[in-house]
């Protein structure tokens, strides 16, 4: 994503070396995947790029995958083909007094690697897991799971290494200075008041959820 | 994405019969990349996937794309690999009775095929739609593109052709009935106010843009 426009290293090294806001730490890398909750899953199928948004949650140093895996590429991922999982936040457009130098602020991820399918004698843990990393406490409140389920699921796993990873942002304001109006016109995901046809009370699970998140995600 | 955790073939089937939230409609995938404004761009790279966010604008039949070119799946693409765009919007997580029946509403799009390179004698042209795509009218409050900005710039164009594209959609409530609290929680995009050390009037564009987003990411 990078620049909005601006493909200049000069402006690139300028990021790295005077805002170090294109690191490669663990902790970026941790922030993204546990805020975006949907990364995109890409593959090799047939020498051709496929790629599908998934549902990914990391538990820590793996992330788990879920979605239909009859097709495409997250099948393809289960059946031991090499994948990329990326996953970014977009922060802010970076407005700036020239086009070229328009940006935008983002943080992103990406782990590479060969997944394996989580195996039935941990299926039960990972599903719990993989539910409390979305809505945290959501597994406590649900009834357990029948042998149907588990059997009916598939979770993928993939790990992160020292060194299958990268993480990257951009931060701060345009990169020149200018006499115009330039500035940042930060961006957030914000979670709305729930919408149900029930009259029963919303799990404590959900009410958390959505106060935890309006709070952090500016 | 699909189902958070279910993967039942009759949860599939239903969806596509009886709500008809899984279109392949053109409109959806035309609104799906007029929203997201990022897009993921993967492509292969001797035999593996490679995957990069990439800021990607609709213009008509042809995705724009617009990053740095230097290395990795752009640069690839550039040099007319084939290509996967795929960009999604969650809209709201589905909190169901069981595990099981939990889900997330999407909308999600891909574009497959080959970039051609934006030739000089459009590449003015074509930043100033791919600015204003994002920004509306911001293009014509910027001064005019130098000779060496315009030498600097890499657009890609992705043409949507009749069969190379695909869109889809979950939507509603959870699927099964429950005496419990069952519903959806919304998620949204939000633009914040801007931010800025200028003590300059905001450019008509930028109001317009947080105004009109704001009005209608719900």
């Amino acid at each position: 994503m990078v620049q909005l426009l601006a493909t200049r290293p000069e402006d690139r090294l300028a990021n790295l070396t005077r805002k170090k806001d294109r690191r490669g730490d663990r902790a970026l890398l941790d922030d993204v995947f546990d805020r975006c909750l949907v990364a995109t899953v890409s593959t090799v199928l047939a020498d051709e790029p496929w790629a599908v948004p998934t549902l990914v949650v990391r538990d820590n140093n793996r992330l788990l995958l879920h979605g239909s895996t009859g097709a495409g590429a997250l099948g393809h991922a289960a059946g031991g083909a090499k994948v990329t999982v990326s996953a970014f936040i977009l922060d802010a457009l970076v407005i700036a007094e020239r086009q070229f130098e328009h940006s935008a602020n983002y943080r992103s991820a990406v782990v590479r690697g060969t997944c394996c399918v989580v195996g039935s004698d941990e299926i039960a843990t990972a599903l719990d897991c993989f539910t409390d990393a979305i809505v945290p406490g959501r597994s406590q409140e649900c009834p357990p799971h029948t042998a149907k389920e588990l059997a009916q699921t598939v979770l993928l796993e993939l790990p992160i290494t020292d060194d299958n990873w990268l993480a990257k942002q951009r931060s701060g304001p345009p990169s020149s200075p200018s006499a115009q109006w330039t500035g940042l016109v930060p961006v957030t995901q914000a979670y709305l008041p729930p919408d149900s046809s029930s009259t029963q009370p919303l799990p404590a699970s959900v009410t958390r959820f959505i106060e935890t998140h309006n709070q952090t995600s500016a």
